[in-house]
């Protein structure tokens, strides 16, 4: 089979202004940005405020493996399959980080015959979101050290400046540096880092606001710096919230581009799933609710992660009642779940298959506890066998609910439709969607209720900082903010190496910090990574492009 | 008068299409960049091979000065002038640095009614290509971090690694930072830094690259960081060159903009007049050569470091042999240099102005040099007095130079139609152009040819290290590069103090390195800020945006 980047580069595209058309948008509701991607207005939000939603898909996963699920494959191949049957349907997705990209992991657009396009343009600078938000996030960093420099007026103390400083790469070397070195006039030093840009609070801020000046709202709230006194700082008190606005004006308009069968997508922002909220903007969402019939979005890491966060965080701030979720799993990483090693996934194994399946069962009964019909999407595999195939459909029977195999990487959309003609059943149900906390409970009582009914948790072992900023937070009136539970996304459990279904253990929780401008409460479970490093072998060094742009090594 | 902003976000722009069209670019030789913008693709070059250059106009100035000098003014201003007496022009100009436009200097695309637009757009992220650039460069950053982590096999000094990580922000806490702090896996700690994206190598790279393989054989040189063994490590042998180039995909395209009469503008690239070239990339003006009559440049700082690099460095290098050279003064800047302090400008001083004309004497002395006939242009203030231009009239008369003052900034285009005339005039004279130095002479004949003709030195004070230096660049083979010689903007000698035209000093030269990408050795004269720092009320406090996109606080 051909690469993706062959696949994605022998593609013919529609000229972006025919995708516009295609979906009733006016000419002076895009901006092009080349010849296949588009900004699209927040004014077509104001224009089309009165059209009823069309049907909301979100596409989640069992825990991820290093087997690989293909979520987004699924995600694309998905809203290409249902267009296929005859309803009109947008994807909406994740940009994807750069970082990544040069690491190990490869492209994050899709795959095979279900990718988003242009695929090299996607996966690299885009539009230019990610590195405008990391220049506001940028700028907000050194306003504050320029103002401890200068005179301090805002008694700001250094030691304890939380925001860190970004950028999109995958670079070890600066997760802990020390800033300020040299002269007097070269500031203060202090100890700090660099996260990626994914994981700053302005990403997850720019996803989550629903218009421009609730962008400039959340950014004035943001709390990167506490006074001597331990008082909070906010971003309003700083004066920056018209700079950092300034630098997301274009950054907060959604991307239109298309897949590889020229179904419309939008893609727009892309936050952590582990300290963030993991979801594309809610923006993106709702121009999807708004053109099309169905919106097929897409939460990141496993459904414990992403799907919570999308369910608990997104749906209640937004407004969405998702009207059916799709369940993503492979043959592979249901083995892989079962005990089985990683080179011994290509042999049918029943055993472990039927082990790894708890994994799944626990995934569909959480989301049971949503109120949200539910189908299975396997994403078929060469090395797949019948009687694997057959044993995962017998089991989700059992469960009531349907497993429909996905061939949409080999055959796009052509290779969904059976799931696309379940998606569109499920969705005639009437909703009953409920988020599994209420938003009154304390922040305490939401991240036990999280622990019990998703996790399966006996219990949650906080350290005594996180009992300390516990209190404080509540002190401070953030108790109604839902929570955002980092934890490793590998496992139910807080230890990635308990695979399946694991039991009989707690949830050790060890710090706690408000993101006061996204409006949720991140509570560490263990120790996440905000900087990835490269690998022994970066992707980056296989990586080329000629004088008439053609790219390998990019995946 | 109204402000920058205002005049531009009241000017009617023509769809970029159209101004595309005017210029007989094809549909598919451009990407548009929203509805103002575009990128304009190189094979438009290949096209236009067989067609004439028009002529290459140099806007350069005085040394300068708090008093402001209006170059970038004068130069869209003459552009504009020139079609308006029915010559075809362009005009091509360097990417301003995001981060100054957040300190104290506010926008970098000209002022009033002389001005490139969208202004808002071209002095924020513009296309990204400042942005592209970090990236490479901080890509290029993480490999060798990560390299010297994972086992070394290049066997990299970590104390003799010379790329520093760059970011489009002034902030001074970074100029000097340890990395590699935390534990084993946090990388090897060593002491490092960040400059200014317009600082970094890769954008000298791209502003001098001929084509796409020129610019991947320029990256490929780059010496990052050298062994154990004091032996160079080339990107090439990091296995770097393709990534970066993938990433540089659509920043080596030009732009296309247009002024505030709608007057063609390309602009690309820009590097630092001090440790690098300080003009715009040669692909655009290669484009404005093919595509008009006349291409107005422009060099940074005064004609001691801009124009001298863009003679001695760029042309030669270009091919280029420019037609014309414009020097910029301003009545207020003449007078300053004369010893009047910066509150006293506005009146009326005859006996300043005549000993701060010495600075501008030496300027056009210089170019005289050069070979290539000169025009000053006065930038006119309110404060100026007839007696004070007629003064500077008649000292330049007495050189054989026409003084011609220019209204541009209040009037547009319609200010300078004398000056574009006295420029198409010097057009017509047969050109003598040649640098003042020849390749074949050694590195320290080039410093010493500067120092001595241009800057006026009695003579070159090396320190030791700076002796070294130049002994391992000659044994490397890299005596027939050109110099770039880095000193303070504000002097011809290396004191920032020193105005008017100074005689009796020495140059004291500190440090060499080469910049084997870019093609040229950079010659420390004293210290040289490769990151500004904030100033105590930062620009950005004043900015903001609402809902409309009306933008306050830019100028």
């Amino acid at each position: 089979m051909k690469t993706d980047v062959q696949i994605a580069q022998e593609t013919v595209l529609e000229p972006i202004a025919a995708v516009a058309q295609s979906l009733g948008i006016d000419e002076t509701e895009y901006e092009p940005y080349g010849r296949d991607k588009a900004k699209l207005s927040l004014g077509l939000l104001d224009r089309l405020a009165g059209r009823p939603d069309g049907k909301l898909v979100l596409v989640t996963a069992i825990n991820p493996t290093p087997a690989g699920e293909g979520k987004t494959t699924t995600n694309v191949g998905l809203a290409m399959a249902l267009n296929r049957i005859g309803r009109r349907a947008i994807t909406t997705l994740r940009e994807p980080s750069m970082g990544p990209c040069f690491g190990v992991k490869g492209g994050a657009a899709g795959g095979g015959y279900a990718q988003v396009l242009p695929m090299e343009d996607i996966n690299l600078h885009f539009t230019g979101d990610m590195h405008a938000i990391g220049a506001a996030h940028n700028l907000l960093a050194a306003l504050i050290d320029n103002s401890i420099y200068q005179g301090n007026p805002l008694n700001i103390d250094p030691q304890r400046v939380e925001l860190r400083r970004v950028v999109d790469m995958n670079d070890r070397a600066l997760r802990d540096i020390v800033v300020g070195l040299g002269r007097r006039v070269d500031g203060v030093p202090r100890q700090s880092g660099y996260d990626i840009t994914v994981a700053s609070e302005i990403m997850a801020v720019l996803c989550l606001a629903t218009g421009f000046e609730d962008l400039k709202a959340r950014l004035g709230r943001i709390i990167p710096a506490y006074t001597y006194d331990q008082e909070p700082v906010t971003v309003e008190q700083l004066g920056a919230t018209g700079a950092m606005a300034l630098l997301l004006k274009d950054a907060i308009k959604p991307n239109l581009v298309q897949t590889t069968e020229n179904t419309p997508a939008i893609i727009h922002g892309g936050p952590f799933a582990n300290i963030a909220h993991g979801c594309n903007s809610v923006l993106a969402t709702r121009m999807g609710l708004k053109l099309a019939d169905y919106t097929v979005t897409e939460a990141g890491f496993g459904a414990d992660l992403g799907a919570e966060k999308f369910l608990d965080i997104v749906c209640p701030s937004a407004g969405f009642a998702p009207d059916a979720v799709v369940l993503v799993a492979t043959i592979r990483a249901l083995k892989f779940n079962g005990g089985l090693a990683k080179d011994d996934l290509d042999a049918e194994n029943l055993t472990a298959l039927d082990e790894g399946m708890a994994n799944l069962e626990q995934h569909l009964d959480n989301l049971a506890k949503y109120g949200v019909p539910v189908v299975v999407a396997i994403n078929a595999f060469p090395a797949d066998t019948a009687a694997e195939t057959d044993l995962v459909r017998e089991r989700c029977a059992e469960l009531g609910v349907r497993a429909i195999t996905s061939t949409v990487f080999t055959e796009g959309g052509a290779g969904g439709v059976e799931l696309a003609e379940a998606v569109v059943e499920l969705c005639e149900r009437p909703g009953e969607f409920a988020p599994i906390y209420d938003s009154e409970s304390s922040l305490r009582g939401k991240i036990e209720m999280v622990a019990r009914e998703i996790y399966r948790a006996d219990g949650v072992d906080y350290t005594p900082e996180a009992r300390r900023q516990l209190e404080r937070l509540s002190a401070q009136g953030f108790d109604d903010l839902p929570v955002c539970i980092a934890k490793t996304q590998y496992s139910f459990s807080d230890d990635a190496t308990l695979l399946g279904a694991p039991r009989g253990f707690t949830i050790g929780l060890r710090e706690l910090s408000v993101r006061a401008g996204a409006g949720f409460v991140v509570a560490l479970a263990g120790d996440i990574m905000t900087m990835p490093g490269l690998p022994k072998q970066p992707a980056a060094l296989g990586m080329d492009i000629d004088q008439e742009g053609r790219i390998t090594g990019l995946s």
